[in-house]
């Protein structure tokens, strides 16, 4: 297949956790693109030197080579118009930045302090001593404190999605009564977290696990 | 005029805070709707009595009644469609729903935190008893106790606002070149409580500041 995506895997490579390679894909699936997921550890660098950089997702499409997930989307939106718009026409797409500004200044951070410690459980031994070096650096945090605070992670992440929820009681999807990129950014990060927590983070069949199966059976992935 | 907003006032009725009031004035102004305000009070229910309901805004357009900000932007789109659309089509309109309850669930507690007692210092006395009552039951504390913590407020408040801002780095406004009415929605909840506060709460010039102008200027209001 002449279309590529290289994404981020556990040492279980069957484990897919990226929340930015999670975008990528429901975008190639809204734009019917197929795609071959090759699965990349954090540092694999040399597999993907051909970027010029060193993180996924990278998206290789036929003689193009595509790397950071916005610029990623957007060569989509650009490359295959005929098919159903990523991010609607303004003002639809300007309001979709405000989506994912929250998602990756509250949201992400909010997750990020209940599963860091889960994901370096599930990483390759190379990519644990990356993974903790380089969180530990930016959060400038050892992982085992986030696993003694994860309760009030927890209590805290419930309230981060309280204005989610609330809009997803009211309307079927955030971009209305099908997916857009917005709603893959934000599946993208509880993808995310649910995908490696070592404990039940969504309310069982509440609003957020309905939307998110809803969003997989949108794009035959459940 | 066959068009009048009641419109929340401090016992100096030059100053006009209600967030819901400002979002109906800006989309008044966005269609091209001129109207006469009427001060009103918060324990002047015998003066809207004839709306069926208790509180501002209530909007008298003709011989139409509608109380309610959301009911009032709904019907102010039904009923001025060559105007200039408040939400857009589709999916514009459903992600303005998200901007609209991270506003009510997120910003609006978190200004309130900041500004409620300085709201009180500024109502009529039977408006001050009305305001005490409702909002410390509301909130479970005292009017006091929200001056005491003022410091934390604004710190929690800055956190809150850094979606916001780094937004509106990017872009002139939240629906893109031209503001709609999510800008409506979080240039309320920031008009309201820059109008009450008695210290400052936004950077002199900051990007919320020059944003909020930017507001006022598109609707001729600076």
């Amino acid at each position: 297949m002449s279309r590529l995506l290289y994404d981020l895997a556990a040492a279980d490579e069957s484990i897919r956790f990226s929340p930015f390679c999670w975008r990528i894909k429901l975008a190639l699936a809204h734009k019917n693109l197929a795609f071959e997921s090759i699965p990349w550890h954090f540092t694999e660098k040399d597999k993907i030197a051909f970027s010029g950089q060193g993180k996924v997702p990278v998206l290789v499409d036929a003689d193009r080579v595509i790397s950071d997930s916005q610029a990623i989307a957007e060569y989509l939106e650009i490359t295959y118009p005929n098919e159903a718009s990523l991010f609607g026409e303004p003002p639809a797409r300007p309001l979709v930045s405000f989506i994912k500004t929250w998602t990756e200044t509250v949201l992400h951070p909010a997750l990020a302090h209940v599963v860091l410690a889960d994901i370096h459980a599930l990483l390759t031994p190379e990519d644990q001593t990356y993974f903790r070096q380089t969180r530990e650096g930016y959060y400038k945090r050892r992982l085992e404190d986030f696993a003694v605070h994860r309760t009030e992670a927890t209590a805290a992440l419930n309230s981060t999605l309280k204005p989610l929820k609330t809009t997803l009681e009211k309307q079927p999807f955030l971009a209305g009564l099908a997916p857009n990129y917005a709603d893959h950014i934000v599946f993208g990060a509880l993808k995310w977290a649910v995908t490696v927590s070592s404990t039940p983070l969504l309310e069982a069949n509440g609003v957020l696990e309905r939307w998110m199966n809803a969003v997989e059976e949108t794009y035959g992935l459940a």
